[in-house]
């Protein structure tokens, strides 16, 4: 890859150091992360496919509920706004490339600001698309994902596929064509819907199943425009509880799939997991990849951290060792992304108002998985933890139980069979073995 | 009804009083509760179903897991089982007639003490089952349902339908079968099946994929089991998120949905709610509601309140009236449950250890429910609330709209009509206009 | 009370409408707020002493984390920002004068937009001082508190008494001097300090003890200062856990309260707590101003409600009727507020947008608190509520328990009582009875 | 320390092997964990000062409120209650010699079971202090602490100091003085008070204000008992904020603190702070340790760690290196404990049933902690990390600044200040740089 600048430098004088090893105390060169090295068969950069979001680091300004911007940028100073625009994106490929990772991922009015007017903005995104295709052919950065924000708006403070105001859906249905156009045109792999205002404020103003059944019509509708235009990627849903809505129908992964089942979508959309959405959903992100694994629909992954002590989306970089050795084990296991990667969907804190400290954040991001995968790919080689967890499942290979799998023994078989076994014996889960076995390999 | 006491009254001196309205002073008389009198077209006692739980009031002993047993009962003092069993039998019809409330719902487990043998287990629960019935002929009560205790046996620490062991697993199904035999055997109108060990402690030693294939396949051989052996009632799921695992894979109203669809299983179960797992599991009580009724799958219901700032099942008596009058707007709206009712799972506080506390406690939870059907009637008969609600979704009448809805409109026909109709007006939610609804009929 | 519009009048025809009792079906009615109905031996108005509050009903935009604004004020559009305050303050009174409520509150920056000149702020917001106070004047209204905004402003970022940067300390002080002249000037009851900022985003880069001490210093400083130039009312503290912060330092009132002892500032502060704020850390509101009435520290409270579901501040207005008859049981038995009132520290949803809902909002709080007060009155006349508490502790006037109390009887003494009086009976809490007594009342 | 067993070996064939080295595979060796290794100053040992907790190894069943025990111990079998404390004794001193581990920690009826009659219950405890120091002598472990359970038994179901009823509360006093004259017999460090019950289930039923004055008396007629009989070691207090009740007045650190100030006993009580006790109060560990630390009070830990995702205190044993390095470098800028030390409040799995998981459950946790303690020393030593925190301080070194902290600036001055200097610069929290700090060691 090589490291592309704009008309001016916005990052000067910081660039992150490709692979040092772990024993640098360099803040800004890669301790881990060796994009070539090999690990369980392929090169690491192939198994993560690290993302840089555009929104986050070029649109975020650090403002809170509580407090305006901290975060002042260089390139969002022109006052015109496809200008602007552009500045945006020489500071996002000059970024992306000093960070020396794969791809980048955005929402349409993270790259122009929109107005009201439908042809105007479509204009104002098709320019840029020209020149975020150039950039990508200069540096070799490539689109992992695009997609339409459907929540900013007013118009969808009540929603957008599912807004009772079929105006307003007709907007989102506008948006998010020329989204997919786009997307097409920059060669985009996938293609995610997060409906952030699809959800309800209150149960007692909505027709929850009017509205899912919208949702379910727009996602099909989505896709076939997409097809049609030459869209081969995946789509991608993305599922959060709450926040901003008080609940959102894409609840979590086993939510997110039945809907997809219910709606014939299987084919097309997989998921794409965010780690701070499944703790808000009161479930450990690796409960999360393996629901998903388990169901072939393991897309796409958006990295970050919540924050245990608060209950709201916080988006920290990742940086805890033992929780990302545990998620990896499983994306491993389950042969790694189907279409996706790694996006850092994650944001520096409103008070790291330095620019260098964008690059902290995503070289430690970055480092924490590559020693993550490390460790996992060793724990699967080296450990029995894998054998000792097919060897709970061992007594599943007698007779009755092969004619209960396969629905030829009933309660009757099974009375049967426990009678004449007696009382089972106590077998240990070994957990604390198991969790000893990770630490031993970190 | 009528009361019945066995050879020993075991609360003598407390029997609640019939309906005495609003004004009455009597900790022992309904004030809302009035089982004839009809409310949205039938009387309060077929829209409610009250059942009384046998395992909180007659096998709860106040223990938690930081202290001994408080309650200490007269029934189960006799050193026989069979014996106690009926003492017990005996204190449970004596209170739920005394209450005048129409079903009761159990578990295997709670009616009689299960050994480690299988054949006494059946003998016992056969005989226990012949002096149910007889106490049922007498009063009039009825089984709502009746379970299976898959969970508190140590064999069942690794899980029941979902155990790694096939040996446990077997162990499970003959105890189903004999459950299913006497929930038959006494007219039983619906079967449960709540799986407090069906999940994981760890994903690092579970092979989830094929554990709830097992639990399927599980429900699948029980459902065939009855149907053969002349049930006709519904199979119940009960969702909760975690506790006793970690996680349980009946995690909440969307998930067992989307196992069942998975699994082919939508015409043989639904859903029996529980107001403690919706808030365990991050929803209101009404959303689990909802999500149920939209998919025509609302069973049955747990009535209980939990403790907003503790994270476990407390199985409080439910006294919200607010939060009580949203459910029964909800269910009115939807027409009521599909062959269940409302069952008390729901149990005193440890140091609520006076007989009569039981009385107050079922008293206040069966009026709580009593005016919380009366209020929402009105508000659906009297106040602007569904319209208010309806007119929200008025824009649909479009043709456009109708195009989109029956899948013949798609994003470049709503793009046209976004642009023809430009911006559109924003619209109030309302949302504190129907708020201020419910207390205005409270 | 009498209603002033200023020059235009941005509610018109809408208009809250006394008393008109329980039945109404009238949108903008109180129905039991009855401001000269005596209730426990004064007026409601006098418990109640409600405020309308400036910065979610006047500055407030609709805005959150994922999206833009959407209440588009006509109060907000005059260009200069002088004039556009005083279009504010217009709106304001008419606001309060028509919900005919007695109090309003604000920080300074509410009132009028500040810059980052010092002398300029000051200058303005003395302007808008005298506007206000022929505001007051003319309609009747007072201000319950003034207090300064120190988290909005990016400068605060890492706090503002607890910023790591004495510059940014002393900006601090300069605008609370100014706020505190305005306070004074406009005869305001009482000074808020509500610290959002003041706390931690991470441990790792804070001196927690060092900004605590910084804490208690500007607190002291503050309050010499106002002391000085004649102020002559009550301080309060607001706690919140969390949020903008990881961590605030006010946490809870326990911790509060802690500070204000450590300090020495118990003579000249109180606690103004907020439910959401309660709720947030892990305690019911009821406990919280139980907390603070012990202490005799009940200043004030922020009058919402937040979601149980969600784990931000939602600053929803209140209508739980059984949580608030709960929180009026305590503030009766507890002598009522000891300077303040009942500000509404609520917003309408952003999704509310009709400048009616904004009654509708208000008059549901009112209603809501007004018939939690008459009921909890009614609850400790008539019911035996008070008897079953105080009855509990009645085993404390025997010699022993006295003697302890009071420090004369110690560890031996009350073993040699505990043997000769053997193993206590066990008593009934009585919990569920004590819960059926709300409901009865309500 | 030289390995002890009983008539019976309990855990034949099992032992922890010192000290291997992290590239052992050997799932009993000590990898991390090297007692006298100089690690800041004194040796590992001094600074962790690990101790086995009775209760959980010992007397822990594995039964939860869903379902019985699974842990069937063979010191548990003698059917007289003296034999079988020996037995559990002799376990117990085997277990702690073969971890090579040199403290434990009891409550009185974890070393033998108690009755009802007071005198019977201070003669067993005399009969097995008499045993333990026995073991004690010959091994070579120490007891680090002692303690009372006040919150098993059905007397205490409405608190023990805090009882309503005092007849109970003295029982609560004769158990204490027995379990400090036992604890003073075997040379315990010190003396630990958790109130499980010392707080409420409900507080309509509640005078929380004089509940709180008798604990206050209770832990100083404790303390005098105590110090006149000998007792020369620290009293701690652990804070939790729930679980047993629904809230307990030891909530946390700063509410404990408050108390202990309030209450005027500073001087002979510190604090034993609990992981999982922190995050049930919204805290995390870390916060809890730093003030503790801030206010002198740091005496004791209790190592475990909870769930995320559940609500209760699960008690598992710690294994997170990022949390626990966090926490050394608390505790070792701290200066480590003041009397206590790290004792395993941890249990391993319901369904860990081998005999070896509790061996590999506490080798787990030494290890983390002893990783954590070399990770932290180097932090310290060799990063920049305490620079950074010092440096974002130095503007107070100015005289305004220093002024102000010493009382002598007022509101007045700091505004002078302020205009002089202007608008202050931004400056980072450099957040994301520190937390690269972390894993750059780990």
């Amino acid at each position: 890859m090589k490291i592309i600048t704009g008309k001016k430098e916005f990052f000067a004088g910081i660039d992150a150091i490709k692979f040092e090893g772990p024993r640098t105390d360099n803040p800004l060169a890669y301790r881990w992360y060796d994009e070539n090295k090999v690990v369980a068969g392929k090169p690491m950069k192939e198994w993560l496919r690290f993302a840089v979001a555009y929104w986050h680091s070029f649109n975020g300004t650090g403002a809170d509920p509580f407090g305006e911007a901290t975060h002042i940028f260089e390139w969002d100073k022109n006052a015109d706004p496809v200008a602007r625009a552009k500045d945006k994106a020489d500071a996002a490929f000059e970024l992306i490339t000093k960070l020396n990772l794969p791809y980048y991922c955005f929402h349409d009015v993270d790259v122009v600001d929109y107005t009201n007017d439908i042809a105007e903005n479509e204009k104002r995104l098709q320019t840029l698309t020209q020149y975020l295709k150039q950039k990508q052919e200069e540096s070799g950065v490539k689109l992992l994902w695009g997609t339409a924000n459907l929540f900013s708006h007013r118009r969808y403070m009540n929603g957008a596929a599912t807004n009772p105001d079929f105006h307003v859906l007709s907007h989102a249905a506008a948006q998010v064509k020329a989204a997919l156009d786009a997307t097409i045109a920059l060669g985009g792999e996938n293609y995610v819907f997060w409906g952030g205002r699809e959800g309800y404020m209150s149960l007692l103003n909505t027709d929850m199943k009017r509205e899912k059944e919208h949702l379910a019509r727009f996602l099909q509708a989505s896709r076939d425009y997409a097809r049609k235009n030459g869209f081969t990627g995946t789509f991608f849903i993305e599922p959060k509880p709450c926040e901003p809505t008080k609940h959102q129908y894409d609840y979590d992964a086993e939510t997110v799939i039945g809907f997809l089942r219910q709606y014939d979508l299987l084919n097309d959309f997989k998921l794409n997991l965010e780690v701070n959405h499944a703790t808000l959903a009161g479930h450990t992100f690796q409960h999360e990849l393996q629901v998903a694994i388990d169901a072939g629909l393991l897309g796409s992954m958006d990295a970050n951290r919540g924050d245990y002590q608060n209950g709201w989306d916080t988006d920290q970089f990742p940086t805890n060792l033992n929780e990302l050795t545990e998620a990896m084990l499983i994306i491993l296991e389950g042969g790694g992304f189907k279409g996706g990667g790694i996006n850092f969907d994650a944001k520096i804190r409103r008070n790291s108002t330095d620019p260098a400290d964008i690059f902290y954040a995503h070289i430690g991001g970055v480092d924490s998985f590559a020693r993550a995968l490390i460790t996992a790919d060793e724990i699967l080689e080296k450990s029995d933890y894998r054998k000792i967890r097919q060897e709970r499942y061992a007594s599943f290979s007698v007779d009755t139980a092969k004619a209960f799998e396969s629905g030829k023994a009933g309660l009757e078989e099974l009375r049967a069979f426990a009678i004449a076994q007696g009382e089972p014996a106590v077998r240990s889960g070994r957990q604390e073995y198991l969790e000893n076995i990770i630490n031993n390999y970190l």
